[in-house]
């Protein structure tokens, strides 16, 4: 397995918790839409050591290697994977701006807002308090953007892109904790991203990586 | 100005708070980087229509245009101008994925961390609310990790780029409100950074804009 391309890095185990919802799931995907050739290696969930944050700074995972060429952040690996792709990103200027756009849109617009939403349901505290409405707030408005975005659109550019990988999983955990209750343009966006068969072998791959280790 | 190569489209107006701090500057401050010519256009603050959400789907700014080609998201922006710079974006394959590795960090790791902060920081509650210190950590341990990267290093790659535009706009306005106090390497960056004339152009230039329509 040596000389396979690509290989992501990733956790040697996590919790059941975030299992199906580790980042190394968008990196998986992507390769397995592209058809391209990848390996997966194992880093230490505990006692992160210095080398793991020589790799990615924030002491988290993935990261891809391919040669000489080794990057953290799943838009970067998924800009990167979509590259080296004939499907997932155009090629064409104003075809390859749009997906680009969306990639960072799903990244910068909607996780930012659903990321602090979802730990913050993992925070004790009030339920009236107003920290919470806040940032429910933002979730909120971001959706509600998304569903008109979605309403009329099969995917968010002309075709299936690193976009959708990227958005469908940012919505995929908002699903999670029925914050889609009230976008049912989203949640069809969901369901449709996510019955794809590459979607389908990265999870159970992911899955059954980390039972490995159980 | 109707031949100028980039347009960038902002508000006409916004309140003072916000001036300075707008992500149109993101995209001015890599175009005076990069000596590209470009001019502004804006949209109404107030009222934003229909047109306006048909660019920027959440109804912020800026947005860009170059031709047929129009883009929001200000991640996305800038690796649009860096693939047309000499220096923003190196074209090596190792050192422009890390580039676009730390254009993705300091959006999808950092900013994710500090724009909840912000929020709550104007939100009514109170100071010992559990939410208020759950995200206050969040953003501490990112900024923890950012003062060992900038440790040792000028800028997050060889040389300036795209992603210290980025970067340096994200920790800036965490030191607005003070939030690089134990964060000394995050603090010197910031400085450097926006000691350079084309920050400084492109700042000044974004006041100016706002303060037009006073």
């Amino acid at each position: 397995m040596t000389d396979t391309r690509f290989t992501i890095t990733t956790f040697d185990w996590v919790p059941e918790f975030p299992r199906g919802f580790v980042r190394d799931l968008r990196a998986r995907w992507a390769l397995e839409e592209a058809g391209l050739d990848y390996t997966v290696e194992s880093v230490p969930f505990h006692n992160r050591q210095p080398a793991h944050f020589s790799q990615q700074a924030f002491g988290q995972v993935p990261w891809l290697r391919e040669g000489d060429i080794t990057l953290f952040e799943s838009g970067a690996m998924l800009l990167h994977i979509g590259e080296q792709s004939d499907t997932l990103l155009p090629t064409a200027p104003a075809e390859r701006a749009e997906v680009i756009q969306w990639l960072f849109a799903a990244l910068n617009s909607v996780e930012m807002a659903s990321l602090p939403w979802f730990i913050l349901r993992f925070t004790d505290g009030e339920e009236s308090a107003p920290e919470r409405a806040r940032i429910l707030d933002f979730l909120k408005a971001r959706l509600r953007h998304m569903e008109a975005v979605l309403a009329d659109r099969e995917w968010l550019a002309d075709s299936f892109s690193i976009a959708d990988i990227a958005m469908a999983d940012v919505l995929r955990l908002v699903d999670r904790l029925d914050g889609l209750d009230e976008s049912p343009h989203c949640r069809r966006y969901v369901e449709q991203a996510s019955s794809r068969p590459a979607f389908k072998k990265a999870h159970a791959d992911q899955l059954a990586h980390f039972a490995q280790n159980d």
